[in-house]
């Protein structure tokens, strides 16, 4: 895409509320020329946050970002209760009077602000808003699972995990081996703020969950061959597994990598629900995926982001390879070159899927 | 309840698109008055089709069914799409305007229409609207699981093959074995019309079918000890899987049944997704129900309404008792004494739940 972003972040850039702005520069298809976030302006992206790996300028002004080439103005910053502030809303129309595009994934839909959308339209500007699902999803047809691409899926062992960040990771690590049709498919607000597209599942009728993951796949099989579908919330999750399971069949994976957090035996928020033994739950997750089309949990993608070094982390590591009978690695920590050894291997034949 | 119904049914009371009228006099705990069906008038509703049981006069007019008693006009037939037909919405506003209120389960709520509302309005009369999800869903609390009622949850082998009339004949049958206080919970469109309150679980947000689930049974403790919350779909059906798991893990059910067509072996409208053997499918259940709280599945009921006369219908329910490994019986042919012997052994004690 020859899109060139300003992520706005204003005061927050340094913050975790910021996941998705860092997501954008480290992991996003498209070029970002500019931060916004005056707080830090004059420092460069990689210095506030060593995660996003990339020099772009941190600015104080939409219009300083403009005058470094950006064509599109997006929110990078997840406000509380998904609400759009004031004063993000004059930056916004700052960005369309110096004719930026927009984008953004809040509950505040841009097309439902009069004064954005009278503004975007006289200028001829586009306006995407990534949280609204498309209004004709239904349930699947079994398209999705025709078509000649290889389907990696990342399920987890709780919400909250890193299976987003494995997904991307595995992303990064495939297009680095050479596999250039590999596509990050978001199904949550961060991952398609990131991506710029996608469908956020758990947000759509309950009937449509399977439809809307389908929907991903045709979708994704538009951008590439080799789709890492991003998960979400766990089998074993009482409040979550309905998204989990509709999400799972409906993008009728060949290969399910599971996510998990290094030490972790019960839910963070429901603490009197196991989550192992591993090896039963990679069992459970084949048993209830085979009669949708069978799919192997080749590898285990290990977070160990609480882990005090790297020898913690590989005894953490080979303690879940114990536990699961699975090849596993953390792909953030050490790359995911061991998980794709393991996944690839699952993996039908490119174009024979 | 004191609420006496006239059931809206014209030119179909004889048709399958009446379902909601033939349970609403066959299971309702609200008396009904009369149906209203012009091309039936002057039978009995048990004459046109035996299966409602009661002897209700079917009328040709709502004029004719308030003069009968009615306090309330119940819509009894699903129309296509939902949408209200201009020659019902007429019977309707005559209902307001004869002193009735209102009830219907329509895609086109009695609250949007402006002269339906006014009217009602008008006359201090109440328009319930039993497709309208609850506002303020959310994911579940938890507290579900605490109360001291007896919780039953219907699955099934695939979608429509009959879990919401083995829930109601369940509850039927308990009623009469003394068990007062058991309560139908209905999750999807006919089961509330019948009812009269509920959730069509598959039209809420899916990040909040368990807590719509959990709700149901809040709302069901509010009026008994005993619960059989009808299931939806199949933890195996590549569409309503995400529905079927997300209900049953926020129920918090102690024991499971079963639902299953005699002799299917692959889904119906899925014809590569096979079914069996159903010792696996039970195991499955109860493997999934287990990390939040363990459910056997104690009993399978059998839809034998294919078969040909009562000794077909035996032989088949005795094939699944060998492939399921569990007592069976066809609740609509047979009673549900056996099944609830089965049921009953494997839940708690009544108040100790």
């Amino acid at each position: 895409m020859s899109e060139r972003l300003a992520v706005y972040a204003e005061g927050l850039f340094a913050d975790d509320h910021a996941k998705a702005a860092h997501g954008l520069i480290r992991y996003g298809d498209r070029e970002t020329v500019a931060v916004i976030d005056s707080t830090q302006a004059g420092r460069r992206a990689d210095e506030v946050v060593p995660f996003v790996g990339q020099p772009v300028p941190v600015v104080a002004s939409v219009r300083e970002a403009a005058q470094l080439g950006a064509t599109r103005l997006a929110i990078g910053v997840a406000p509380a209760g998904g609400k759009l502030p004031e004063a993000w809303r004059r930056a916004l129309l700052e960005g369309l009077e110096l004719g930026l595009h927009l984008e953004a994934g809040l509950h505040d839909e841009l097309h439902a602000d009069d004064e954005i959308a009278a503004s975007a339209a006289a200028r001829g500007l586009d306006l995407r808003d990534l949280r609204t699902a498309p209004a004709d999803l239904s349930t699947p047809t079994g398209e999705g699972a025709r078509l000649p691409v290889r389907i990696v899926h990342t399920v987890g062992s709780d919400c909250a995990i890193g299976k987003m960040t494995a997904s991307l990771e595995l992303v990064q690590g495939a297009r680095a081996a050479g596999e250039s049709g590999a596509v990050f498919v978001p199904t949550g607000q961060i991952g398609i703020s990131i991506a710029g597209w996608g469908i956020a599942v758990d947000h759509v009728i309950s009937d449509y969950v399977a439809g809307a993951a389908e929907r991903l796949v045709l979708d994704g099989a538009a951008r590439g061959d080799l789709l890492v579908v991003e998960g979400q919330g766990s089998i074993q999750h009482p409040a979550y597994s309905g998204v989990t399971l509709g999400l799972l069949h409906g993008c009728t994976p060949h290969v399910l990598v599971l996510c998990h957090r290094a030490g972790e035996t019960v839910l963070r928020d429901w603490t009197d629900v196991p989550i192992g033994p591993l090896d039963e739950l990679c069992d459970l997750y084949e048993r209830i995926t085979r009669p949708i089309r069978p799919a192997r949990v080749a590898a285990v993608a290990v977070n160990t982001s609480a882990c005090a070094d790297d020898d913690e982390a590989r005894a953490a590591i080979e303690d879940v390879e114990r536990q699961s009978g699975r090849p596993a690695d953390d792909p953030v920590r050490f790359g995911p070159q061991r998980l794709w050894a393991a996944i690839g291997s699952a993996l039908p034949v490119p174009g024979a899927a």
